[in-house]
């Protein structure tokens, strides 16, 4: 008999050339949702306007039965009512966040899976408590080599009927400022963002940031569960390839000028323009920020701004003689470990880490 | 010379047969966003997941120096600042909202413009002052005819440039519960959803509720703006077409059981499974819901359960006992005008008023 689920899911493909958004994609792209571009104009992004990416439905759930357990591998075994967790000590920290997948739909031949144009990324404060201190007050066992953490939300995935789940390992777990967070710009975290409590992992692309979180575990073997097998760089289906951690450098400009509706092309006037936006790197600090006018022919260095926090974006700002005629904005990155934005998109199966910049097309009309 | 923004904006138009959605479409997609449908769980609707529609950027508005101007046709014209606003009585009705594009990508052949599926949807609390207080206040002139509201946003639409722009009839703007509104869900508005203050008309699809309201004029003809010329249903492009004004009604079914995160597909264990829902009219109260699990063949009542207000969706509810297999879960609402959701998606060109349900397909594993 065949497996029933295997019935509901496909395995994962890459789109056929040419091949246009499926009904699929666009039901995903509906639901989920980047942060406007204009937004870059905030240090924090307000709720709303964070993205949003959500692996199978919101779950609810109720605050006053919920407990966190943190287990396996320790001494002293906890189980922390959202009371517990709110009376111990904590930390707000900054965190830009941004999906493994942003920049998915850019490429070519196009990963078919939620198709995230460039605005999948968000900055947010949160606020919680050291996930360190759990671990400590938790006292793990010798040994002890990953911590596996299971969220609520619950779905099918490639025929793989599961709870969300990911690990990290000791080291990265132990990690100043990775937090259990229970609030999010200083209110309870919303119910899309995780609510009661989600991990924060500053640095890593989304996918590490497990929301709805309900278990803890610590374990003595690596980790091999099915969101961990997903989110790897492979050229090749068969392939192990490398996973996906830290954010790689993007900067991104907040589009001038007003939009077109329909195509959302920027328009504005001749004349001086100041281009701001906003560039971060999960692997260090950015250090600088160049700007395009003409695709990338001739590039010109940004004035940097300071950011809200050392896990966040910072601010860049250049101003533009604006002439008329069409011209296409780019920005590029650069952080303090060398690491620089590509020109063109990196490929990969899984649609992971293109932090290239698609450019901005402006027509500036005279006067 | 050609008209520089002409180069710029398309004219509308319908997809061709069998053509995939756009990257326009998808860029839309991508920064607006539908409310997830097991939000339906919520009577009011957290922020964040409301819907949303945004027709051209956010505006960034300084709070301390905005104003709404009330002027035009009336003896006494008034300048407020938002502590004005807030400084007056206020009422707060929780409203229903939806954008009059929901269903769009649904119809066959499809409008090309924000490819809705069927979440354009949320309900919040709206807190604000009566329209009709600010107009008694203004004190209208005689033959003061039709009232138009002006936004703050700003871009092009079809090769014209334009604030967001409609109009109500005078008799329409003084019915109760049109409000003036500050606060969503007890909070000062989301920038998204038009701080520090936008236009509520209960009843109505989204285009009337002008959000990042600036200017409130009275005029003594009719309005022929924009917007009121795009927001009509029409079957020819040429033709005079139908002011979309009311929400039609609908039933919108919450997804039972859990998602398969590619296709959304629904997976459910045989066995009691309590369906529920909401549904709504912007013309009158909802008096039936009915289910049906085969796809439309058979029909049965869901229990209606009382909503937030009048002008907000009310909740429905039926057992159904699921055995194994694959099921189309439809559901269908009707109003107290008489009033009934269509089995099939009506067609004009604009992609508006879709209320035909999609229905949800559904699949039932043993045990």
């Amino acid at each position: 008999m065949p497996d029933p689920l295997s019935r509901i899911s496909e395995p994962g493909r890459v789109a056929d050339a040419g091949e246009a958004i499926s009904a699929d994609e666009l039901l995903l792209a509906s639901r989920n949702h980047a942060m406007p571009l204009e937004a870059l104009r905030y240090d924090v992004t307000p709720v709303g306007l964070h993205y949003l990416l959500v692996h199978y439905d919101i779950p609810l759930v109720d605050e006053t039965s919920w407990r966190l357990r943190v287990g396996g591998a320790v001494r002293d075994p906890l189980v922390l009512s959202l009371e517990d967790l709110r009376a111990m000590p904590s930390r707000t920290v900054p965190v830009t966040l941004e999906c493994a997948g942003n920049g998915r739909a850019a490429m070519t031949p196009r990963p078919v899976s939620q198709p995230w144009l460039s605005g999948a990324v968000g900055t947010a404060e949160w606020t919680g408590v050291p996930l360190a201190q759990l671990l400590r007050d938790a006292d793990l066992a010798p040994g002890a080599l990953e911590v596996v953490f299971t969220g609520s939300d619950h779905g099918v995935e490639r025929g793989v009927e599961q709870d969300y789940q990911r690990a990290l390992t000791v080291a990265d777990a132990m990690a100043d400022d990775v937090l259990v967070a229970v609030e999010m710009n200083g209110a309870p975290l919303p119910p899309q963002h995780g609510f009661p409590a989600r991990l924060v992992v500053p640095g890593w692309y989304g996918m590490a940031h497990v929301k709805w979180l309900k278990d803890v575990t610590v374990v003595h073997r690596r980790f091999e569960g099915f969101q961990h097998a997903a989110y790897r760089l492979r050229q090749e289906a068969g392939e192990r390839g490398v996973a996906v951690t830290r954010i790689e450098p993007r900067a991104l400009l907040a589009p001038p000028g007003f939009p077109d509706f329909m195509t959302r092309r920027r328009v504005l006037r001749a004349g001086e323009v100041l281009l701001e936006g906003r560039a971060w790197s999960g692997w260090g600090e950015v250090v600088r920020v160049e700007v395009s006018m003409d695709d990338g022919l001739t590039w010109q260095d940004a004035s940097l701004r300071r950011g809200p926090g050392r896990w966040a974006w910072r601010g860049f700002d250049l101003l533009w003689q604006a002439c008329p005629g069409d011209w296409t904005v780019r920005v590029r990155a650069h952080d303090e470990t060398g690491r620089r934005q590509p020109d063109a998109p990196p490929w990969n199966r899984g649609g992971f880490a293109n932090n290239a910049d698609p450019g901005v097309p402006v027509t500036v009309l005279a006067d």
